[in-house]
């Protein structure tokens, strides 16, 4: 099977190939035998003109296939080049929450056009008025709705007859006259169902549904929590509007994780890869390294106040930064663990103070520990033993801090309803900086008589 | 919905207050009525006599459901209080692959007990073979398999009569006489299929799977990459041994996530949560701290090798880290996005030159501008314009340095077979320290008398 991932950038190659010397029919009945996700892949990896060339002998269905999974962006590219007729034919085949995610990123002009060439433009209206990232958003309209008191018989004949194709093909939904969802009814229960039961009698009534606005990431947690594979979504009025599936939040949940690991990495925008537009990174990345910046140059004026020490004892300028960037990296230890538990929702509010207390210690015990040998090094090296000693209690003092920091600022971003991930690293390392400097000089002052008996 | 989360925590505090004043039968009516997610998170909040007070009023099915949303370490710890004979029960009802997870923590004699004492320890037996991480630990037996000549109405039987419970329920799985998996049926076809079809006829052959010695992680990329929500296991002669369902996955690449976040900021180990146990935090965070101290070591001797030179002007000291730490902060950004572009499979070796390219581009535009910013600042600050120069031509040539070493080392790392996390941000911060210190000294050597002429 995974060989079929490793096999995909042969196959496009070949199709390259076969594209290059005029063999263009040949290479669209090459990629129609793909696996959607593997001709995404391929579509890709081809020059622009030669996306173009395999799209031209591509049918409307295969097309809308190809459309559902590429990337936004991409998929917005691909339709740039098609007659508003041809689009709007392929937006009527696609999946309808891919197609409405693609109405909204096409210019507001060609997406009117397309839409009142479409011929169901009602599968895509209701999802259009909810942002991408909403549950609304993400939902499909593909789903099957039933009345109460539809038989078992009735349903499986209008499953025949009606929906051959649908993005929820497990679930049936139960509404009432007012279009409100009561209850789910799996298909296995409509399987072994004798033919004359009403939905009503074998549908779960307790089902659960999500606000049609709320956050995409609200969606991907309450279908994680509660192992559903189909989360039904509704308007203001508790009215089904659609249903996300569980392919959708898989990607909801990657996204999440990489804003997470680029935000605590002080890259803002998830949207990067590294090899993106480098206006567009400049961007996600400059902005952070500005406030960093300005943390440095509080941090340079915190040592330039030990300006006379250190022209005394240059030696004492040698290890500062050892002090300062231990520190951060325990309290970037801290940072990682607090802002994950709080992404997860594994924080509730009477641990906060456990987890404070415990990351404290850990901070503490760490700066023992690599005080001590760290400590001992320097002094051996330096053959100077009240150096070795200030370095490790400098060690000890800013590691625990760093543990305190490093807690606290993440919790109390979260708090305050702002994204933990997204300032922690700058203020925590600002802390740890200009207080592991602070720490070290000053204590290297107080000590200075008996240093400089070793010099 | 998403109030039941909310209010959870209330319901904690109702049954912990039932359990404490005695009436534990509320207790447990009021804590089987909850969605098996609520009820793992209520049994986590109570003090373990509670918990053991709790398990003794609820019945076996109630406490399997329980113990499958536990995590593997909770139900290890809530197991450990029962008699063998009350855990074989419970393990008999439990989702098959969990049970397998429980029985490979247990103590080998417990386990190999509890077994023995099993009604169908035969779902269980073929998972133990596989480690927890692997497709076939993730897998679970509880799936239907149908023979290539059973008809639809044979098969809706087979429904009714002998599997009303499994984990798989949209999916029959069709296998030869050896057991090799031959295609897949999906309900919604069974439901609309005429009753004298056969499995053969609707069955779709070209069905993907994966290896039971494949890991997890394997697996999930497989699941997202083609929307399944089940995907079936096949051992070394391909015959079916299990399926994977959407719910497993998702836990999957959540784990995977935490993993890529924690490695990234020096945390080894996946499991650690801010409130664990000091020991297993130190275990996990402390090594990778003294790699960190050898690499800030090695910076000091740099620092070192200039003593004569921050002797001779102090000033020089102040502002080394800036060039070190903001270099540090610009490869951590370009390690970031290699680190979760190699761990989504996004690049190909055909991109990984066009990366490098424009990661360095992106490090020395960064330079550049923040260079010039930073430079003329502390240029104005401290009235010595050869000392902003200087920080200016250090910090472009330290963040160029970055980008390229934050690009190159997860790349060298990823190809050698190693996770590109784990030690990418030690030894890119290492670089641009120790470079960092060299090139900032080395360049004020050399511009030393225009340095000291506005002293």
């Amino acid at each position: 099977m995974t060989d079929s991932i490793r096999q995909t950038e042969q196959i496009a190659a070949d199709i390259q190939a076969a594209l290059e010397t005029g063999r263009a029919q040949e290479a669209a009945d090459a990629f129609t035998k793909l696996y959607p996700a593997d001709q995404a892949e391929v579509f890709n990896a081809l020059r622009d003109a030669q996306q173009d060339a395999l799209l031209e002998l591509l049918d409307i269905p295969s097309t809308a296939d190809l459309f559902d999974e590429l990337e936004d962006d991409e998929a917005l590219e691909a339709a740039e080049g098609l007659s508003t007729e041809r689009l709007a034919d392929i937006l009527d085949e696609m999946d309808p929450d891919e197609a409405a995610d693609l109405l909204g990123d096409l210019p507001p002009r060609v997406a009117r056009e397309a839409l009142a060439q479409m011929e169901d433009p009602e599968d895509v209206l209701p999802l259009l008025e909810y942002p991408d990232e909403t549950a609304g958003g993400r939902a499909t309209t593909a789903y099957i709705a039933m009345r109460r008191h539809t038989t078992a018989e009735q349903a499986i004949q209008f499953l025949r007859d009606v929906a051959p194709e649908n993005d929820v093909p497990y679930y049936l939904f139960v509404v009432d006259r007012n279009k409100q969802l009561i209850g789910v009814v799996g298909l296995r229960e409509l399987v072994i169902a004798s033919p004359d039961t009403t939905m009503e009698a074998i549908m779960d009534p307790d089902v659960i549904s999500i606000p049609a606005d709320a956050d995409q990431e609200e969606a991907a947690r309450v279908m994680q929590r509660y192992d559903l594979s189909a989360l039904p979504v509704v308007d203001a009025d508790k009215r089904l509007i659609g249903v996300i599936t569980h392919d959708d939040i898989l990607d909801v949940i990657e996204d999440e994780a990489t804003e997470d690991i680029y935000r605590i990495s002080q890259v803002s925008d998830a949207d990067l890869d590294p090899d993106s537009d480098i206006r567009q990174q400049l961007r996600g990345r400059l902005p952070w390294l500005l406030f960093s910046s300005i943390a440095s140059l509080f941090a340079a004026w915190v040592i330039s106040n030990f300006g006379d020490l250190i022209a005394q004892v240059a030696l004492l300028a040698f290890f500062q930064s050892v002090v300062a960037g231990l520190g951060g990296n325990s309290a970037g230890q801290s940072v990682a663990m607090v802002v994950r538990a709080l992404a997860l929702d594994k924080i509730d509010r009477r641990q906060a103070w456990k987890i404070l207390l415990r990351q404290a210690m850990v901070g503490l015990l760490q700066g023992v520990m690599l005080g001590a040998i760290v400590g001992m090094g320097i002094g051996l090296w330096q053959q100077n033993p009240y150096l070795g000693l200030v370095i490790s209690l400098s060690l000890m003092l800013n590691m625990l801090i760093g543990g305190i920091v490093g807690t606290l600022v993440p919790m109390i971003l979260h708090a305050l309803g702002k994204d933990p991930a997204l300032a922690s690293s700058v203020l925590v390392t600002a802390a740890t900086d200009s207080l592991g400097f602070l720490i070290y000089l000053s204590l290297a002052s107080a000590f200075l008589p008996l240093i400089q008996q070793y010099l």
